[in-house]
């Protein structure tokens, strides 16, 4: 059985709404950011990385969501979860989440994770003060070039759809005027009608299982 | 046929090796950075991210290099240049893909590219003495848990070599010492060895043909 490691308001959510689409049997594990349970040698063997998430298979972990997501819709392929078939439009899905965990994602964790790529408190505080521009930077590009609607690839759903809906949460704390951006807010407001959505959401927001 | 639009020393190079492994047939455009092209109207036409590379097929144009290069692997399988068939394998690949451009490359980046996350150039300046340590953090990680020899994956080469090799080309610049990473530059200097690797330097560092 697969099992999660997860923690809420992050992008293992990404991986937990696939999971959760593709009808699989998995398990929860919950990483208390509280308890900084995530460099803890338990999850330390887990993932080295001391991030989450983190998908414990059969054959051995994953990490890294564009390959978590892929991994979920190669392995559920009745799921229909990404265009396994078509070179071309699988690699637009890629495309698409590779975006987002190289530019949108790394554009907001410089909010509340600056310590990354500095350790002095005054540029810190400076690229705080960048993360509306930069982060409304890549959604403009979203709304002008990536979404086509219904979903992020146009009629059929992807692996794509849970992990921009999953960032774009976040987009109002990264103080981005939603306004400026209405095929995301629409998209946001479609993904939560879908009932693996609000399953997910569910379990890590309000249940907190183990 | 296949076009490559492409800069030297830039990540284009990991497409543009995968292409000469896979045997494909493609023309190579340089986008001249000298001269600003990749903001130009015309370069902008192909990539509104104003970024190299971007890879022109049949079908439409794509951009990301993780997703570039699965599409490179999955057009031609003959080239074997990822376990396309086995999910598992196929999501470690990616792993180290999306990892590679989310992480170290970003790492990276806050050298000469700090404009992306602050407009203040004491945090530029900030950002880029960071540079040495965060960049050589992703290269122990990768040093201690990607690695498993000869190649990247293992016994079996695949285009997340490509990666790792274009990316460690920047390593000393960083200001990172090569001397921690003895499995970094040993894989580095291998990838100087294929024929392919030769034939993609030589074409984007001495002849930057058009």
């Amino acid at each position: 059985m697969l099992e999660l490691y997860y923690a809420p308001h992050t992008c293992s959510l990404v991986t937990h709404i696939a999971l959760e689409e593709a009808g699989a049997d998995f398990k929860l594990n919950l990483v208390d950011f509280d308890k900084n349970e995530q460099t803890s040698q338990h999850y330390l063997a887990v993932n080295p990385k001391a991030r989450v998430p983190a998908l414990v298979t059969n054959e051995g972990t994953l990490t890294e969501t564009p390959a978590m997501v892929i991994f979920v819709a190669q392995t559920y392929p009745e799921a229909k979860l990404a265009p396994l078939d078509n070179p071309y439009e699988l690699a637009r899905v890629q495309a698409v989440n590779s975006y987002l965990c190289s530019s949108l994602q790394v554009a907001h964790a410089h909010r509340m994770r600056g310590y990354r790529w500095t350790n002095e408190e005054t540029a810190i505080e400076a690229m705080q003060r960048f993360v509306p521009r930069s982060v409304a930077d890549c959604y403009g590009y979203i709304e002008d070039h990536v979404i086509k609607g219904p979903w992020v690839m146009g009629s059929s759903y992807s692996v794509a759809d849970p992990y921009l809906f999953t960032i774009a949460q976040w987009l109002e704390d990264d103080g981005v005027d939603p306004n400026q951006f209405p095929k995301v807010i629409e998209h946001r407001n479609r993904m939560l009608d879908r009932p693996a959505v609000a399953k997910a959401i569910d379990e890590e927001w309000t249940k907190q299982q183990r």
